[in-house]
């Protein structure tokens, strides 16, 4: 489907617009490329974005991550590249003044979204697409579908479904229904191979009272004539993850909805026991292939490129126990390339290190028993005073929430705050948030739980897994990010909650300026490293012990 | 009115139960002692709280600040006093189960929460009350209104309706209705004696697109004639803030209604330059004033209790230039007491001074160029190593707050974080905001800036005035809050808004622990005090000269 296409389609079907956005039906990020309507439209590949598509005009909104990378991918003489944090509704809201029709296609839009563009944006009329305009959204492969053990899970599928009846019968539900596939996954025990980085199954899932389960997974016939069952009862959904259609097809056959929240979403983030300790194993094995990625670039930056580091690291990686896949696209990003807060190396974009900048590397991967996401920035050569102060400032945010305390149920949205006023003092600040929560042999983003400005119905839980990576972008010129993951624990001695980390790897020292760090930050970044050193000397490979222990040494 | 009273009257006019609210019509918490409904008729006077009252019982809802006053005050056989935190509609959600007819004043309520009330208490019926059963809600009192000269209020009557026009052209408005009574009195320049602390005028506003403005103070019924000029024309107004009888005023003159934030609410936030210099004056005064108090305290604080020290401090304050009344009813607690966060001292509860603990004291006064609100906590004798170690914390967490730097339009959340944070380290909190916005001769708390965990819809700009307040309370052992009032202005070199103080008055370095504070905050404790020292010693009586130079010399 090509823009012009899509154009001379809107006039046959007498709509002003369209909105194209790059979900598929599961609502998320995890959209393979050849389901991706917005990049076969405009060419644009970032995770996020959405194209709303006039007779005449086109515009594609992405949010600051995005904005040069989308500047360069499309052809801007047909598609303005608009750099907002509104949403769809919002932004038609704010900018589209004559009232308008628009199409949609109800799969790919929560029922939420829908309600809201139909509430606040009354001058104008959205129509649900019931002839698939776009064609398919949804690029039906050979999928490998997989048990996650026990010995990893730490709960059984029937304890699980068991939780979901007792919910069920407090709330006087006859069913639920649940669309996020990472909720289907860890409800189920189950894993696939479907997507490269993130093990999901991608499936509905309708559970019964009675705790009998149905899967939809390419065939969404089966799911009106299981919802067809329901006439007359009560089933539970949640309005902001469940696709329009959906809501459609159960008011066709009279179901009663009822919008509540998907429990399983705090389930699964507040990690069980044996999740925990997956975590904290997995997280010796990553250290040491990171570390040995490391003490190996010391030696070969010189002749090393970005795609060569991706490479190299996912090689190391490959050799440890349990491990299954990288967790996301690998971001090795050199110099100036390190500005994109999204970047990920191509051929054409492929730098050859050199001195004297910093290599920004966000890696992560997928263990059997766990996940990882960790952020690097390594000094090549002699990095220049200004970048040697602004890795400090990056630092002093993210020790300021590593070492901060908070009572239960405190927003993310504080812990966000607590980072990102370090850099505030210095004029700085980041475009994007302090953290994300972790999934377990899962998604690497994962709800509720968030560090971000807008993290406000995201209460902190004992047992959570966050990222804190706060950082700093300077355009055309460098980019910083220093990326920890942290279990959250209750503390011994005072009635709050603490981060304890869980990533075990040196913070490079050659980029710290001692004098803008007060004595706690250098006592946190001390035992850090102290602790690092404890965990992984007695597993590292003998050549890359003395390294390790001078990378480790107090500062 | 007895309860009794209404309760016949509810059999009468076929009413289930009738909901009785401390508020007036203009909404506030500033109602006379002969107006408050809730006092007639059940004798409970505290600043919030609301009845509802059935043919057969009553229940007064009060917040957890007046469970154990509420339970002395009203006679609880007949009256059954509930400490929630639910609002009346939520309350009657949770506990009324059989459907009821409400009876209410549609004066008393906002267009808001009778909207609230009909959306979500569905098996309810509300009935406005349109022959006024509880009598006048209106106490009318001789009042004095006086014009708040160009010299103090920077901007002319003319130029402010200027703005509103401006803003009525934009919005398409014929006219915009007013009900906050500090943005009349701001809009037109007027004060009045009609409150103790508060000099507003009590009126609403209607002003037209042409500029011409109607003032209503007591004479509720020109109201509607007015109103009905508009018929078929739009008017704004703010349903959060209007009462429902003005909504069903209009409705029945067949005005169109727009929902609007009042803008005023904004443009009186942001002070201008007149108003800025006139708080930074006023200052210096309330600053010897409260500084004459602190040295006299010192030496009489033995034969001092907390009413002598309201009593004494009001004195001093009193002889200074531009003095017009205290800006709310001083708070001087002293030991356990201070632990009651809105503790005001009587005869019963006054506490004579003794070693060793601490005063606390939050004053402030109303002069014609500005309003100022200070706390400060102030050692009497020698306070234990405990309260020294809790006062420190709370100063860290002013500090924080006080040398934050953040961009325009943070909102005030995240500034009630960073000063939160600091205590959190020690497992302690607070159960208020960490500040509010202060009005210009008008009311001491004022919108829509805030600094609390709630504030998420406050964004900061430069120009606005605001305290910054944390603290810390042991319940039956102590209390303790720094609070000083500041204006948010521009950095000079980095593009960040930072806080600079306008309160002048030192903090007790007796109550300080040296070695619980790094570098920065000493830093930020001298400089302060070199400020005050250099501001107020050209200014203070000999007498007390000694006295500031120690307690502004360097920690």
């Amino acid at each position: 489907m090509t823009l012009e296409e899509l154009q001379k389609k809107l006039i046959k079907n007498n709509l002003d617009a369209y909105i194209v956005t790059r979900n598929n039906m599961f609502l998320g990020q995890d959209v393979l490329e050849e389901e991706n309507k917005v990049k076969e439209i405009s060419n644009f590949d970032g995770s996020a974005g959405n194209l709303i598509i006039f007779r005449d005009k086109a515009f594609l909104l992405v949010d600051g991550r995005y904005e040069i990378q989308a500047s360069k991918q499309v052809d801007t003489n047909k598609i303005t590249v608009i750099c907002t944090n509104d949403s769809i509704g919002s932004w038609i809201h704010n900018n589209i003044d004559n009232p308008c029709t628009f199409g949609y296609d109800p799969w790919c839009h929560s029922i939420s979204e829908i309600d809201y563009w139909n509430r606040a944006l009354k001058k104008h009329t959205f129509k649900e697409d019931t002839k698939s305009l776009l064609g398919s959204r949804i690029y039906n492969k050979t999928v490998n579908i997989f048990e996650h053990d026990i010995e990893y899970a730490g709960i059984s599928v029937e304890e699980k479904i068991s939780y979901l009846t007792e919910f069920m019968l407090k709330n006087e539900l006859d069913a639920f229904f649940i669309t996020e596939c990472d909720a289907v996954s860890w409800l189920m025990n189950l894993r696939s191979d479907c997507l490269r980085d993130t093990p999901i199954i991608r499936a509905f899932a309708l559970i019964d009272k009675s705790g009998e389960v149905s899967l939809f997974t390419s065939d969404m016939q089966k799911i009106e004539t299981e919802i067809a069952h329901y006439k007359g009862l009560n089933i539970g959904l949640s309005f902001n993850h469940t696709p329009k259609k959906i809501q459609t097809i159960m008011k066709d056959h009279r179901v009663w909805i009822n919008n509540i929240v998907n429990p399983i979403q705090l389930w699964k983030a507040v990690k069980n026991p044996v999740e925990i300790s997956g975590f904290t194993n997995c997280h010796l094995r990553d250290g040491i292939a990171v570390c040995r990625f490391l003490y190996w670039l010391n030696k070969n930056w010189y002749r090393s490129d970005e795609l060569g580091i991706v490479q190299k690291l996912h090689e190391l990686r490959s050799n440890e126990e349990n491990f299954y896949s990288d967790s996301f696209a690998t971001i090795a990003a050199f110099a100036e390339n390190a500005a994109i807060v999204h970047y990920q190396p191509n051929k054409q974009t492929n730098k050859h290190l050199k001195a004297d900048s910093v290599l920004l590397l966000d890696s992560g991967a997928q263990y059997y028993d766990g996940t990882t996401d960790i952020t690097r920035t390594i000094a090549i050569g002699k990095p220049s005073a200004e970048i040697i102060d602004s890795f400090t400032q990056v630092l002093k945010a993210h020790i300021s929430a590593a070492s901060a305390c908070f009572p239960e149920n405190t927003n993310g949205s504080c812990l966000d705050t607590i980072s990102r006023a370090e850099l505030w003092h210095f004029g700085k600040d980041y475009k994007h948030g302090t953290g994300h929560g972790v999934g377990h042999f899962l998604n690497v983003h994962e709800g509720p739980n968030s560090l971000s400005p807008r993290a406000n119905n995201s209460p902190l839980k004992a047992g959570m897994v966050t990222s804190i990576e706060p950082g700093y972008y300077l355009e055309n010129a460098y980019g910083i990010r220093i990326e920890n993951l942290y279990k959250i624990i209750q503390d011994e001695k005072i009635s709050m909650l603490k981060f304890e980390p869980l990533t075990l790897v040196p913070i490079d020292k050659r980029l710290i300026n001692k004098y803008l760090l007060n004595e706690q930050e250098i006592k946190w970044l001390n035992d850090y490293h102290e602790l690092v050193l404890s965990k992984l000397l007695p597993l590292a490979p003998e050549e890359i012990m003395p390294w390790l222990k001078d990378a480790c040494s107090p500062l």
